[in-house]
């Protein structure tokens, strides 16, 4: 479907109010009628923004959020050049996550998209990304010589990764950070040697 | 309620009958009358072994899971004593999760009990039993002179527990335990110094 300039940002208007509720207090769940609502849309317009309904548009909002992940990290994520950079990046990574606290606009989100291979793929795009930056970082510090070259940049990545996600998954469960901390510094402090 | 032997374990029978269900393939989601056919019961037996119904039974059958997720890793989270016994257990939660692949009865029940109490109660104490067992396995490491004294064992098992989250929600998404791999061997990795 091709739209209007004036198309693309009502659309954009809708996916930017749901995600905006669903960073709220208490959006456990969200209905394609919630998103009505908030939005002031009705349903002919969902449906001609969003042909394929519910689905393409719970999609559209995870997409949006996903990149949201990744910009609110940078510019630190694309420049892990030196330890006060990884510092800067962990630290930017605790705050965001302690400012969205037991609220994740993802989980939400995949909780109601659990089987469908679109969100998947989100998931699996985001955390891709994700790693082959850290990967990159991991890479460069080696290069400069302030990371020894024995550490598998490969798995460092995916053990932040994996650290990051639990982490948050604590965070979601017990609303503290905790977990989220330890998963970084232990991380950081093994590249650091 | 006081139930007689008999009745105790035909309480556990519907237990374990959910649970097996949930452990299948494709079970993304359960109902009670999902469950009143799998174990053969009735809506009157099911209320009353489980007066306060739905929530009552998957609190049970959560409880029951995060059992066997603790029993699973034994004779090995409670004896962590040598670098063997740490590969030793961290073989066994490889092999656990990937035995368990793509399917996740506590998630599965988490994600139908998301914003209950009771849910939150039950993952909170079995990730503090978890991690209170792997803090006391670095803790008799250190004394024993094969971990440096300088290592935060409550932040090391902290971390530990991220990553083996983190490892088990990718391993969800993705079917693939390296992400599990990762952030368990760089931690060992780490403690070894």
């Amino acid at each position: 479907m091709k739209l209007t300039a004036k198309g693309q940002a009502t659309r954009q208007r809708i996916i930017e109010g749901a995600a905006s509720y669903l960073r709220g207090d208490g959006a456990a769940s969200v209905t394609l009628d919630d998103i009505r609502a908030i939005t002031g849309t009705s349903k002919g317009q969902i449906f001609h923004y969003f042909p394929d309904g519910k689905e393409e548009l719970f999609l559209a909002v995870a997409r949006f959020e996903a990149g949201r992940v990744l910009s609110d990290q940078q510019p630190h994520l694309s420049a892990l050049t030196s330890w006060a950079a990884w510092e800067r990046w962990r630290d930017s990574v605790v705050a965001r996550y302690r400012a969205q606290g037991r609220n994740c606009p993802l989980g939400v989100l995949m909780g109601q998209l659990n089987t469908t291979p679109g969100a998947h793929e989100v998931i699996g795009t985001l955390l891709d990304r994700w790693q082959s930056e850290l990967r990159e970082g991991v890479a460069e510090m080696q290069e400069a010589g302030l990371v020894r070259s024995t550490v598998d940049a490969d798995r460092a990545s995916a053990a932040l990764i994996a650290g990051i996600q639990g982490g948050v998954q604590v965070l979601r469960s017990t609303g503290s950070v905790t977990h989220l901390e330890a998963a970084l510094d232990l991380v950081i402090d093994y590249l650091r040697g």
